[in-house]
């Protein structure tokens, strides 16, 4: 990828100050960049980067007016963090995303359909009655189960498995190596102390604008559905019981757990390495610190937990306070007792 | 799959009460169930759910006599539950687990053997020496080393990874992209602070039915055997370090850790999140609440544990009923401190 | 595998006391060798072992002098556990490691390029412009994507996968089911409460002597490097955020978490189940204890902190001894407050 400045001013519709005809083949940080990178300035709190950045060119705003000299070309456009999205995505698209076409061996069973603009890798599974919508992109080694449907736009990257009957949304991402759809931690305790799986029929709906991180596993239901609900994205290593029901945009860091049955509201933040224990409620918005433990409902919107066992912050936080000067507390009981043991002054 | 009322009872050796020719194309519980459905009811106190379930038809026992009007038609055995079993068994067999024969392209060595009435899915691989009895499914994009020994009936899901030299028996299952056989994390510190890895050359025994859930990783002894006993059931994303010994009928939740060479017992439960230290042993039933840290041996059968540390069930609560409490117990102790130093009232 | 004790000998410059004729077939521990076995004895702590070893041979030191009778012949040589890791390399070499060649079908962009030695497995994928040194494995099932470069000796295991632009150093493993460069964890909020992905077009770098345990997670940097430093071991199902730097010869344990832009340093040991916030420090030859959760930098090289909230070691261990404890405190601060109100005794 190489462009000018020039082009890069037309396509975000700015205007240049300073040589336009440089040449640009990377996107980097401010504080980052080298000679050939394009950086953007969005924060004047970080505008003295600007007098030190190695960056070929700098998109900035309206409102920059240098105070020292910069070597670099400055592009000036409305808003520069979106115009600088604007061409990572662009970037994105042109180096790793913009696949199409198959590559072959690729296997697609004979009563499955996919859409226009889509990509199939080498050695991509797709099984009977799948119905792929338009630009689907399934990398190599994906494997896709009999009945799935998988709506428009959406991405299945290298090796995740989707396990039959799951539905996926439109403009959702399943990361690589992914599980969605296999089946549930159900056994049934036999008399003489062993176990006798319970057949899982159920399965998995991750609703439009969903995002699953790599190697996550969800868990199809037992009956009925496990649901991850639209725009809620989960980071990677997740553990995602049978029968869960994630509500929209809900946010979920790396390797937390969250049990069967449990139903998890909107706009929840989860942080990494929670866990969730099963058949309990999360009310809409709120909140869980890293490492947090929940063993029962949180009732109330908006509320925000921390610790094991899971206390609401400020109560958290003054419990902790304690905690840590225990040894102390126990020498001020232990001077009480001396004290009050000693005999009286004459 | 679409039965009458009728085909269903002839099934279970069951009597119809209602139209026996009504259709049924799914299975569901009875207080989820919408039309077409067959729903179960066994336990009396769901009674309630008789007279609203939309179920074309449910599964009932000899007691029951209907207090109101029923819309479903009634299927009448023994045992409702061990019924609905049988039905739940038959569908996933159907529907997913009734795959036979070979898709292409799939490897198998020439030195290799599997017995009749196995699966090999698209993409999946086997190599030298392996041994596979019969009625072996291995989905797509699985992995099974060389000299790998398989018993008959069980099942490696897509893109499980089975190390070389491992030993799988009869009726097991290996989830989606769980990893079994993988080199031990085993490193010699050198004089420089830097490391050189150990040579791991042992291998992994699953005894029969056993369960490795999705994403999971048990990895080979240093020399000998990591050992998974009779019909235990490990979740998803738990890791089990070289050189474990894991008893028989022993059920581990997701996400907990097992360094190497500690040894769990028998009819043992663990709860998700879990960690155990290295070179430690857990007698048999004991049982670990989830999120526990274990960091020594557990003796005496039957314990329950909690917290980090971990204490007995009875302790931990008592414990924890204060830890919540902890800035009471020191404003009570700045109280004491404030009266002993008061001046005496005259 | 079948040598003669005499072979052995040879192989590793030492002499034979006993049968030099017997044949060896496989490696052992000494107290769990059976015949056919050869164990080593390098510490004399556990001598008594080797007049009860079912071995055919042992391996000893020069300073060893049989106090009873021995079964097992012995192979005497200057360091008896270096003689026996190499067999155990050798072994390894021989068993697992040793694969070459190509097995079809395999999958090669016409663009990239493979070093003399390697070894592609069935169903391996490598994408457009990758540079694979010589002797490189890449085991069944691994996907390289494009532009990824790949130094001498470096081991790709079984469904590895190894996203765009990463570039891998000499010597490495990557194993089973890790995803290395995966799109990292970035979401923009919008103003109605849900999440625009931003693009993350960075990459990863490996040093050389780098091991990534099986389904580990490393993500790509949002713009730059996420970096794993020279000889840094890390285990299982471990996440490793964006943008993370980890340094030189730093062991990770399973199921450990960094989050997002996060520095550890060099010689650094992080348990197992630890948790590290994003965009924090940790210096050089930092160990934390297994399950420890770190919200703030650690400054100052060689502390050993643990616990939730993390505390220095000596600190943590004191107040767990309180914390166990906390029912007697309160009882004895409530045994003050009854002596602080009882009526004064005349």
């Amino acid at each position: 990828m190489e462009f000018t400045v020039q082009q890069i001013a037309e396509v975000l519709g700015g205007t240049v100050e300073g040589d336009a005809t440089r040449r640009v083949t990377s996107l980097a940080k401010i504080d980052e960049a080298r000679a050939g990178s394009l950086a953007f300035l969005s924060n004047l709190k970080y505008e003295h980067f600007l007098y030190t950045t190695q960056a070929s060119a700098v998109i900035v705003g309206p409102d920059l007016a240098p105070r020292q000299p910069v070597a670099a070309a400055l592009i000036r456009v409305a808003d520069p963090y979106s115009g600088f999205t604007k061409l990572l995505e662009f970037y994105a698209q042109a180096t790793r995303m913009g696949k199409r076409g198959v590559e072959e061996p690729a296997y697609l069973a004979a009563t499955a359909t996919v859409g226009p603009g889509h990509y199939r890798g080498a050695f991509s599974y797709i099984g009977e009655n799948c119905r792929l919508g338009p630009n689907v992109l399934v990398f190599p080694h994906a494997y896709i189960g009999d009945r799935v449907t998988i709506g428009e736009g959406s991405v299945i990257h290298a090796g995740a498995k989707i396990y039959p009957d799951t539905v996926i949304g439109r403009f959702c991402v399943v990361k690589a190596g992914a599980v969605v759809g296999t089946d549930g931690f159900g056994f049934a305790p036999q008399p003489d102390g062993s176990y006798r799986p319970i057949p899982q029929i159920g399965h998995v709906v991750l609703e439009d604008y969903v995002s699953i991180g790599a190697n996550t596993t969800v868990d199809c239901a037992t009956m009925g559905t496990t649901r991850v609900g639209e725009g809620s994205k989960i980071d990677n290593l997740v553990q995602v019981g049978h029968n869960v029901e994630i509500g929209k945009h809900t946010v979920i860091a790396a390797q937390t757990g969250i049990s069967g049955s449990t139903k998890i509201g909107d706009y929840c933040l989860l942080g990494g390495q929670v866990g969730v224990v099963g058949h309990i409620t999360l009310a809409n918005k709120t909140t869980l610190a890293a490492q947090t433990g929940v063993h029962k409902s949180v009732k109330g919107e908006g509320r925000i937990l921390q610790g094991r066992p899971a206390l609401d912050l400020k109560q958290s936080q003054r419990v902790l306070v304690v905690f840590r000067n225990l040894p102390e507390i126990l020498h001020r009981v232990e001077r009480l007792e001396k004290a009050a043991n000693a005999p009286e002054k004459p």
